[in-house]
Formats: C-alpha cells, sequence, structure tokens
C-alpha cells in the first residue's frame, strides 16, 4: 500500500536536490572551518572548480540551468536541529564538545555565501569568493552537484531494468573489493569518498555495505550526515587548504617559510590525539619533515596524499627514527588514490612497522568504470580548491608535480623557499 | 513514510506464504484441467513428489511445520473475482472464452484437497490423491514451495548487504543472458519456469527483465498470475501426463497403443492454432511419429522436451516432409534444459526451415549456480508427477532413459507395445 501523502508530497518537489543538508560533508571541513573561523576570521578566500580532465566535457553534459537549481537549493539549507544536536552533543576521536558554542551559535545561523557561474571551452567557471570559513563550505557541495549531475545525465535515456543491472553490477563490485579486503589482519579503513561521489544514496550504500562486510575493520565515514544516519563514527583530520591560505597570506620569504609550521601550531593548539595528523606534502614531503620543528614529530601520525604513497611513508618511518620516535606507535593514513591492490600492498609493506589506517576514495564510492558504453560513468579528476587570499594566489606543490597548482612564478619561489628539486611525475586519475 | 497500516497488516501474517493464488500456476494446467474436467472427471489420480538429485536432502533442509504451513495455506485459496474475470474476459492464443462456464463455475468454488506427508531417508514423500482434475493443480504449487522454502533455509543466516549483493550477482547474471539473445534474429522466446523458480518474487522480476530487455522477442510467461499482474500473455500447451493417466487406463496392449493418440484427439476437438502442440516423447518420439494419424501431421507444431534437442527437431521435419507438410510452416517449441548457449545454437541451426520458440525454465528462473559457499542453491531436479490412475501405475519412457518412470515390469511392456528400442542416456540436470 502506497502512503497516498507521501506520493503527493514527493510530486510537490520542484527538483530532486542533490545535498540536502549543510552536514552532507567532509567531517574535516568543520574541524576546519571552526579552526578558521577563530584563527583567520577575516580572511577573504576564492575557491575555484578545476576539472582536470578536460575530456569530459561538464558544460555540455549538464544543464546550466540544473546546477544552478542544485546550487541555490544549497544556498537555501540550514542546519537542522538535529544536526546541531549531533555537532554539540557527538563524541568525536573520543573527545566531546569538540565543537564550541561560539562556533555553533554561527554556524546554526548561517548559510552558504552567492557563487559565480560561467561555461567556457565546454567547462563551467564556478568559483566562490567570501570569508574563508564561508566559502569554504561550499567545496565539497559543489563537487559532490557537479559529479551527481553528471552521472544523471548520462543515465537520463536507460530503461529501469537496466538501470538496476547497473547498480546490481556495481554493487558486486564493492561487494568484490569487501571480499578481497576482509581477510586483511589489522585493517583500518574508512570512506573518505564524498567529494567525487556517484551520488548520495550510492555513498550511502557503499558505507553501510563496508559496514556489513568489513565489522570492525571498518572504522567510519567522512560523511557526517551519513555518520549521523547510520551511528558510525565521523573521520578526518585537515586538508591542503590550511597550509595553502596560511602561506598566501605570508609577506615576505621568512614568513612563508614558517607557514606550514604556523598553521599546524595553531592547529596543535585546538586538537590533540588522533586529530594531530600531519599532511606533510603540500610543498614536498621531505623538505617539511627535515625542517620541522621538534613537538610536530610527537603527534599521532601523517597522512600521505600525493606521490609514491611506500616512499611517502618510507620518509615519515626514518624521521620519527630520526626525531628518536617509535615508529610502531605512530599512524600512517594513506588516502591518494586508492584501490583493492594497493591497500592490500601498503597494509603488508607496513605491517608491524607503523599503525596504517586507509582513507578511500572515489574507487569506492565511484567506481562504475566499463559499465556503460563510451565509459561515460568513469570517476574524473574534478577539485575545487581556494586558488586567492586576501587577492594573492595560493600555491600548492604537492609530491606529484602533476597536482601543483598556482602562477608559474610563484610556484618557481615556492620551490626556492621550500628547497624542493627534482620531483617524480605520477599520473593523476581522480 | 512508512504507512502504518500497511506495517501493522504485514506483523498480522503468520507466515509469509509463497504460493497467494490458485493462478499462480502454469496456464496449461488450467488447459489441461479444463480437457479432464470434461473428458476424464471421474478418473482418481495420485500425484507424487520426485526429488531426482538425491544429494540435496530436503527433509533436512526443510522443516516439516514450515512446510505444512505452507501447503495449509495453498489449501486456504479460492479464485478470487479480479482472477477468474481475467481467465474468462482475457484471450487466449487470439481466442476469447478458452475457458467454458461449467468449468469456470467450478474452479470458482474448488479449492486444493488433501495431501500426504512424511519423511523419508531425509526426502519428503508428499503424495496428493484424489480427482484427477483437482489433484493435478497441485503440482506446481508444491514444488514452488519446496523450491523457495530450501532457498530460504539457505539464505536464512546471511547479511542485509550479502543478501543484496547475491540478488545483485542473480541480477547481472540473467541480465547478460538478455544481453547475449537479444541480437539474436527472430527470437521467440517466453518464460516456462515457474515450477522450479527460486521464488515467486524473483521469477517477477526475470520475466520483467526479459520484457524489457528482448521486447517482441518475449512472447510471454507459463505463468498465469505473473502474466495477468504484468500484462502478458498466459503461454503453454500441454504436458505428459495427458498421455501418461490415458495409458494407465487402457485396458489392454491394443487401447495402450491407441491411447497417446485418443489423448490428441480429445485435445484436438478442443482446441485450434497454436494450441495443437504435439508432445511426442513419452514414449519414444521415433515410434510415436510414424505411428501417428495423419491428422496429427496437420497441426501447428511439436515441443521437443528430452533426448538430443537437435535429433528430435530434425525427426519432426523428416516425418511432416514426409506427411506431404511444409515445414517452414510448422512450429517447434524447444523446452527441455535451455540455458544461452543451446538457445543460440538451435536457433542457427534451424533458422529458415522450421518456425522455432523457446520455453525457457529453470536456468531462467533460478541460476543461483555458483553464488554461495557450497553451491547451496544450485538447482535441482524436483518433479511432481501422477504416478497412478483409478489404482494402476503410470509410466513414462521418454527420449532419455534417465527420465523414465514406472514399475520396471511396466516400463518393459510399454516399450514392447510402443517398440521402442536401445535410448541414448543423457545427464539431467534439472
Amino acid at each position: 500500500m502506497v502512503d497516498i501523502a507521501t506520493r503527493v508530497w514527493n510530486h510537490k518537489w520542484k527538483i530532486d536536490p542533490i545535498v540536502r543538508s549543510l552536514i552532507d560533508t567532509d567531517f574535516y571541513k568543520l574541524l576546519m572551518c571552526q579552526s578558521i573561523f577563530r584563527n583567520k576570521p577575516d580572511t577573504t578566500v576564492t575557491f575555484s572548480l578545476i576539472n582536470r580532465t578536460k575530456s569530459v566535457r561538464l558544460a555540455d553534459l549538464v544543464d546550466e540551468g540544473e546546477l544552478r537549481e542544485q546550487l541555490d537549493h544549497v544556498r537555501s539549507l540550514s542546519l537542522s536541529r538535529g544536526e546541531s544536536t549531533w555537532l554539540r552533543g557527538n563524541t568525536f576521536y573520543g573527545k566531546r564538545q569538540m565543537f564550541r558554542s561560539d562556533f555553533m551559535e554561527w554556524f546554526e545561523t548561517m548559510s552558504l555565501p552567492d557563487y559565480h557561474l560561467e561555461k567556457r571551452d565546454g567547462q563551467y567557471e564556478l568559483t566562490f569568493e567570501g570569508r574563508w570559513h564561508e566559502v569554504m563550505l561550499w567545496e565539497i557541495p559543489a563537487l559532490a552537484i557537479l559529479m551527481e549531475l553528471r552521472g544523471r545525465a548520462v543515465l537520463r535515456d536507460m530503461g529501469r531494468f537496466e538501470l538496476q543491472v547497473l547498480y546490481a553490477r556495481a554493487m558486486t563490485r564493492v561487494w568484490e573489493k569487501v571480499e578481497a579486503l576482509r581477510d586483511l589482519p589489522d585493517l583500518r579503513l574508512a570512506d573518505f569518498g564524498t567529494r567525487r561521489r556517484h551520488s548520495f544514496l550510492w555513498q550511502d550504500w557503499c558505507v553501510q555495505a563496508l559496514h556489513e562486510g568489513l565489522e570492525d575493520s571498518f572504522t567510519g565515514t567522512s560523511n557526517c550526515l551519513i555518520a549521523k544516519n547510520r551511528d558510525l563514527e565521523a573521520i578526518g583530520t585537515n586538508a591542503h587548504e590550511l597550509p595553502m591560505v596560511y602561506s598566501a597570506l605570508a609577506r615576505d620569504d621568512a614568513e612563508l617559510a614558517r607557514a606550514p609550521y604556523d598553521v599546524l601550531a595553531d592547529w596543535h593548539e585546538e586538537h590533540e590525539g588522533n586529530l594531530r595528523i600531519i599532511l606533510p606534502d603540500t610543498y614536498g614531503t621531505d623538505q617539511f619533515l627535515a625542517n620541522a620543528p621538534d613537538w610536530l614529530a610527537g603527534w599521532t601520525g601523517i597522512r600521505i596524499d600525493s606521490g609514491d604513497p611506500v616512499q611517502g611513508a618510507e620518509t615519515a618511518i626514518r624521521w620519527w627514527q630520526d626525531r628518536g620516535e617509535d615508529p610502531t606507535e605512530k599512524l600512517v593514513i594513506f588516502s591518494d588514490g586508492l584501490d583493492v591492490d594497493k591497500i592490500r600492498e601498503l597494509s603488508e609493506t607496513f605491517r608491524g612497522r607503523v599503525r596504517v589506517s586507509f582513507g578511500w576514495g572515489t574507487m569506492l564510492t565511484n567506481d562504475f568504470r566499463g559499465l556503460v558504453p563510451g565509459d561515460a560513468l568513469a570517476p574524473f579528476s574534478l577539485v575545487c580548491k581556494a586558488v586567492a587570499a586576501n587577492g594573492h594566489p595560493t600555491v600548492k606543490l604537492s609530491d606529484n608535480p602533476r597536482k601543483a597548482m598556482g602562477p608559474a612564478e610563484e610556484i618557481e619561489r615556492y620551490k626556492r623557499v621550500f628547497g624542493v628539486g627534482r620531483q617524480e611525475e605520477l599520473e593523476v586519475v581522480v
């Protein structure tokens, strides 16, 4: 029996909203938002959408009107009472009241600022300019909306059973990954796949499948809404935008050289335990660690997000040893380009030498490769990054020059200041 | 939003019934039932469940109490007004009022007779004794119930997502079959999978998937309830029970030799066009055709249900040619042990030589091979057959001696009367 009121209510939606909640975002965005809200409340930042996969012509695939409707819908959202209660009352990484009252009061009444959208060369130029702690909240919904609208465009003409079998195939693939991982001893793995997910419902399914299939080896999800709805841990620490903006604000080379450590000093003051995770690759891991102050070696672990992951983890282990730390008590979080084979390989390579954890993203929540003609649902490399702060361009070097961004002359300056030499180029799939 | 009344109503079911309608059965059972109701209303017949796959110990797998509940539920069913309207008002094979008023009046008020159930050597002995046109209606529900209870037993301890992935894999397999068949020119294929289906909902899904995927090449389903609900053609003609019971009733060898033709004479009188399909293999195809009266060669086609199908169809083509008929205007229906490869092979072998149609059964509605540990969901060979009529045992020789049944001395007598020599043994999977 169909509930008639539900059916009538569903007919009243003008659109099928992709993002329906301000906490349908990565946990670390909220952590960083709070930190920025306290430490850099007056900084003006520009975030910009960047499609690294030029062959996917988003503006040809996705209708501009639909995109605007989805973005406008996100602007109409505000934090619900239940969401606020969850953020205020929950335990994150063993700590209660992770979110301070002044931050929550602001968050409860904010809505996302305006966006600027135009088409150019088959791509969308989508930018957000305003106070850092406001525009930074656009990153995840903007990416999730574009990923899902692209999927909807591809699926538009498929039949009902054809669609069901498409999802059956994708489910089977996720489950085969579960089966390939469930026997790995000491596996600790979380979902980091919000930004490039196929869709919200699909991410929700993947998270639940991993929870059932991997049991305690599945440690949680970066998505706050799914963590709340499914009674899971919300997972995450910090991202490149912090050192990138801090660095862009530096007034000279000396301040620039200090900026990546200043930002972690602010973080150190606010967070403890598992939230003290170093993300070292923004301006090259080797130099970052070599020049790091000793208190940073006391942090819980490190996140390897670019470059060759084995090399990155070996560098971290040597660094801890040099600083008199015991690597077996340290945590290495791998979060770049993961899939089953790499997870197994990394897990086996570092077992017993360091604690290992995985933040599994795109190949968990968007592996539809080969499932439709022309591979039109294959994941692609879409990012949304801080490109300027108070009028100065940001720069990222990364451990993989293909992930570098910023004006050429600024990249050269950063390389000089941070002492970065030759880097190995690695293919960027997602 | 959940409809509260629905939720409360669902809690009131004492069991989850497997067969919920008297027309959740094969169309040809109703056709034969009407014919028997007219021609042999006083014959007493015993139907008996026979599990040819002894390794599947049904009585160990399936709880006797649950089995009795399901069988008792079927006994509580009577024809609904809508079902009666559909049988009375529908067009079957282009003919209105296929079911006569006297038959419909009886069918509207009947319920299934009692059953006899006991356990022996890990198997269920399940028999139905009574008037032929009543007990014969037990065949399909009894098989469907045992198949589905066995499936439920195997699935009992699986997790929610594990189950979803199991069905995802099975759906993918069915769809791969659709994809392998959809380019076959002139394909005509119907679902004959009711009796050995994995479950009702699964058969319903398979039928709809074939309808979407094969479009006009999918000609309908033998299941009346699904045909009614999904607005499809109900498909079917006649089965071995007719010649088997007519033969068991023969008082001497001369009557026995005539019996398989007598039954078709009765059928000839009642049916025309596509319902005039010969099922020649009950006592050996070669001799049956050689001794057949000329009017039988005028029938529309032949159904090949045992033995080597290519050989069977070649025999039929030669027979039509010998009797001055044009084989290209005749129909051959293949219905034994079909799967994609065999359908493709038979389709290609006989294209242009004879009209070909497929009645696809177990490997359509119950192909869960290899999907659970120990292959515990693999289909197996369960049948429910007329074993006696008015106290005389029935006999089937078939074109495959492994499908033969009856007391040894009676088999010898039938072989002599029908002139059946050496036969080739073929494996019986389902």
